[in-house]
């Protein structure tokens, strides 16, 4: 049997798939999806040149917008049809230096409502086999019409 | 005559040029130093097509990683020479689109310590030939030895 | 002949300080209204033993609140008749110890909106005379009914 | 035989209970220490007429104070003896109203350094019988010398 084809899921997942993948700033760094559940969206982005700060780690830039683009997508998934996610404000810790092959955001909503959703990040890089968290953070979410 | 070619306000602007000039993200994504004075710092990004989000507007992440290298470049204009500035943290609210033909950052130091300083943001954008502000952003920046 | 005394300042000014003035957290810390104007609050509230923390400074809980009510004054100001502002997130840095007679919110609003507004808050102590900035802040503030 | 009544988990909650009963805004509000353990600090406050806002539910101050108290206990427990927590930033989203008979705040170390230390707390208020998340926040805090 299997999990429906045109479930709600799958719908999910190719909408932040959809979002990702057009022209513009997530696809231009690279961003993979690797999960989009009800509330949960995970994106990772591979290390390359253009994307590091001066002394080797990622850029605080590309944390903050991997983190940003997972917390609009996790909040994208618990509202109504229609609706996507616009960033109010973001608040990003920097914990240890990304210096890994990839970054890793993992984006949960902590509370959904009609307008706003709050949602949490954690952000892990790759260090020696194993990952390490490198960054956190806590984003406001507004539901705003998508446009065809 | 002119100002000394070899004095401290060119030496704080040759510094963030060198940093924002090296490979990496703030130089893949088009920055302009504006300004470099003590305590604050003006840099600005052009419109480009993998700078934006799917709406057509500059990206969050583009966004706050601007705002999050003038931050730095601000912060290490009031540390000791050898110091670097470093990102504790960065909030952002996003105000407005940030729809227009560029961003620019300017980043002032809102207090100066020997191992924090604190530092605020405004992002604005150009529309329709004047300037309006599209983000705001206070960053927590710690003094590192910057390596040769 | 003066202002009117029914104008929109004194409207506004009434709304802040009947807030302020009810039962609760604001009137017990002793807060005093010493500005109301559209945008912008300012709220003062003298050193008592109970507002502090363990080393004598006013504690962060305290500033946080002040600064948390200024805001929430100032962006009511901004909004239409019969709306008042609840805080959707606050950030503060703290900046040094708040160890005046004294401190002082100074909220002004950076951004009014139909639903949201983001309001700039400093908060400075006495210090000999003088007053030196000991904390700054940015709030998200919601625009909601309120109630008779 | 039981646990050693000098071990360094009592010397932790001695020390924040300590802190929580000296003169000041934490033992003014009622703060009573529920767990203290290497990383985690849980706070508890109940209602009183003079800790809400002008709506009845508990003021954004309360709540942010006893968020930054537990925080600071939280990061006072992984840092050298001698040091004590002081917050360097805190940033808190109000999720739900703070309507119950108290408010909880539980606070966790993310991460711990030399310097800094960065803690998330869930604030949470007792509805009907069990409990609901009512404020989320994350804080900065700095090791300084404990004063004799």
């Amino acid at each position: 049997m299997g999990r429906n084809p045109r479930g709600p899921m799958d719908h999910l997942k190719q909408l932040v798939e959809f979002v990702t993948s057009r022209p513009g700033f997530p696809g231009a760094i690279g961003t993979e999806v690797l999960l989009v559940e009800k509330g949960r969206v995970h994106l990772r982005v591979a290390r390359r040149p253009d994307l590091l700060q001066f002394n080797g780690f990622f850029h605080g830039g590309v944390i903050a917008g991997l983190a940003d683009h997972a917390a609009g997508g996790a909040a994208s998934t618990v509202m109504p049809p229609g609706k996507v996610a616009v960033t109010v404000e973001l608040k990003i810790n920097f914990l240890t230096p990304a210096d890994g092959a990839w970054i890793l955001a993992r984006a949960e909503v902590l509370q959904a409502g009609g307008t706003l959703s709050v949602v949490t990040v954690d952000v892990v890089t790759e260090a020696n086999g194993t990952e390490r968290r490198c960054a956190f953070g806590t984003a406001t979410m507004r539901a705003v019409e998508m446009k065809a």
